[in-house]
């Protein structure tokens, strides 16, 4: 089996490249090859198979980076919802002609004669809005109310029609917020939602711009890379023309958040702040706190583990690289 | 009110110049310049303002295709639906690299200081799919089944987008199947439910290749001509993220359609042959066969009149000019 992950320098990519490379299988397949591709030439962790990591721009897509004979494709490759929000033609470049470059890719090799490579797209909860009162199922449509989300719901179109037409075998996973994310807080306007947790963890002070009642639907990076790993290897037969799912997250309150954190490091959310700030409540507000996501769990996605699990795997997985990072 | 049409040599584009001059005002607001763009330079209508016919390609979209002043813009240039299946780069190509290319110009209106254009989208019942027993709310989702309705549903999230954006104020129609349409038979999938009306009127054979009771959500050329002029003047300040609408349109069997015709014409539908195809089945049968069409009810857009009355229209509007052209 022949993989690429674009965007495999980035957060998730890493985590991705680092579990094939320690399992050296995905589905039960032996991994035969893996290409890195993003911005910057991405890391290249230790592994039973050759590894290539690549550097360039996803729009400008080179051959090597889906090389002949590849089964499957990471698309991560993306401008993510603050970067979007703020510089529209970036967003729009990278994350509908990143998108238009890898169908192209796809479409080389099958008519090159190789079958149709999976594709594991990351789309998210952001291409949907909805009240806090909220739980959204499968049949939701999205309504976006942001450009991140609106690009990723018109990509996730372009890859089902692609998929449609047999220039590949797509997947398009909804994730929901990644938390706890390790390393620094950043301007994204769900940063707080890891804030709240990294930062007393590292014995650092915290905002907390919405609610304690706040609702949001969560997954940790763990889980996130549990489902991609899952829609790189399922069948795909019964899939019909929706290639695209929300997966089981979590639907919780940042209270409960930091109650679940104080469960494993009891006090530490006496360093959270509440500083309401309504501008960064308006943007997470139209965010669905809720899905049934039946379909899912349905095509084998396992369902989240409770905060409290993911509160202990941050400290297990990430607190002390990103205590070392920081200089802490 | 300075207006432009996008497709303006088009079946749609000319009807609603020509009304435009015919009525000299939209919305009440009188008409002081047309400017109709084209693959082709469109025909220009005998107008109490001044029209201006260009030719060129949407993709590249001249400056002087949507002027500074301009205060509506009809989009209807399209690549439609048997074209894009057969020719993947085109459609894709006219179909959002187009929309693309539309979203810069009303942004470098808007950048000048001027204010965003009311864009018209011409959006389509092939976004969605569905059974023969459905009726969609307006809140399904669109999941489509060919790539021209992929197209046309990603372009609708990217204007919701750019509207949000203050680039433009977007309004997407959904149009049904639009028929009679005048002309020839062509090779559009959808081409039957307008063949089966005018063929028997011009005295000529027809062929059926569904069954008699085959569901189809069907329109108007008059219909979808008064529609898109409300959608180019109507208060959109209630519709929220969402500025997609399925009109209230006609859901109707193919039998009903031919008895309708012989309610006009006696004996006309004897002129129909029965030719199964599978292949076209398979195509239209996807397509929804009813809509609730609350939104767009509640926003102003007029209900259909009954199938009767559109083959009246096209004996009106269009019997004579078809005759002409194809020299019978």
């Amino acid at each position: 089996m022949r993989i690429s992950i674009l965007g495999g320098g980035g957060f998730l990519g890493r985590k991705i490249a680092n579990r094939l490379a320690k399992e050296g299988t995905l589905g039960g397949h032996r991994v035969h090859g893996l290409t890195l591709f993003d911005i910057v030439t991405p890391p290249v962790p230790e592994a039973p198979f050759p590894v290539v990591a690549l550097a360039g721009d996803v729009v400008d897509l080179p051959e090597a980076a889906i090389p002949p004979g590849t089964d499957v494709v990471f698309h991560l490759a993306a401008v993510v919802s603050a970067q979007a929000e703020a510089d529209y033609d970036l967003g729009r470049r990278v994350n509908l002609r990143g998108t238009d470059a890898l169908v192209d890719a796809c479409r080389r090799l099958v008519a090159a004669g190789g079958k149709p490579p999976r594709v594991v797209f990351t789309s998210s909860v952001a291409s949907f809005s909805a009240t806090q009162a909220d739980t959204l199922p499968d049949a939701a449509k999205q309504v976006p109310g942001n450009s991140y989300g609106a690009q990723k719901a018109a990509a996730e179109l372009i890859l089902a029609d692609a998929s449609r037409r047999g220039f590949m075998d797509v997947v398009s996973v909804r994730l929901p917020t990644v938390t706890v994310r390790p390393g620094r807080p950043n301007k994204a306007a769900s940063s707080f939602f890891s804030g709240i947790i990294r930062e007393p963890l590292l014995g650092l002070e915290a905002e907390l711009p919405v609610p304690d009642d706040f609702g949001v639907w969560v997954c940790s990076p763990r889980r996130a890379v549990d489902w991609l790993l899952h829609a790189g290897a399922m069948d795909t037969t019964g899939m019909g023309l929706d290639r695209s799912l929300s997966p089981p997250g979590i639907s919780t309150t940042v209270g409960d958040m930091l109650r679940a954190m104080d469960e494993v490091q009891p006090g530490a959310s006496a360093l959270v702040r509440r500083v309401a700030d309504p501008a960064i409540a308006a943007i997470v507000g139209t965010w669905p706190p809720a899905f049934t996501a039946e379909r899912a769990r349905a095509l084998g996605f396992v369902p989240h583990e409770p905060f409290v699990d993911v509160v202990r795997a941050f400290i297990e997985d990430d607190l002390a690289a990103t205590r070392q990072e920081r200089g802490l």
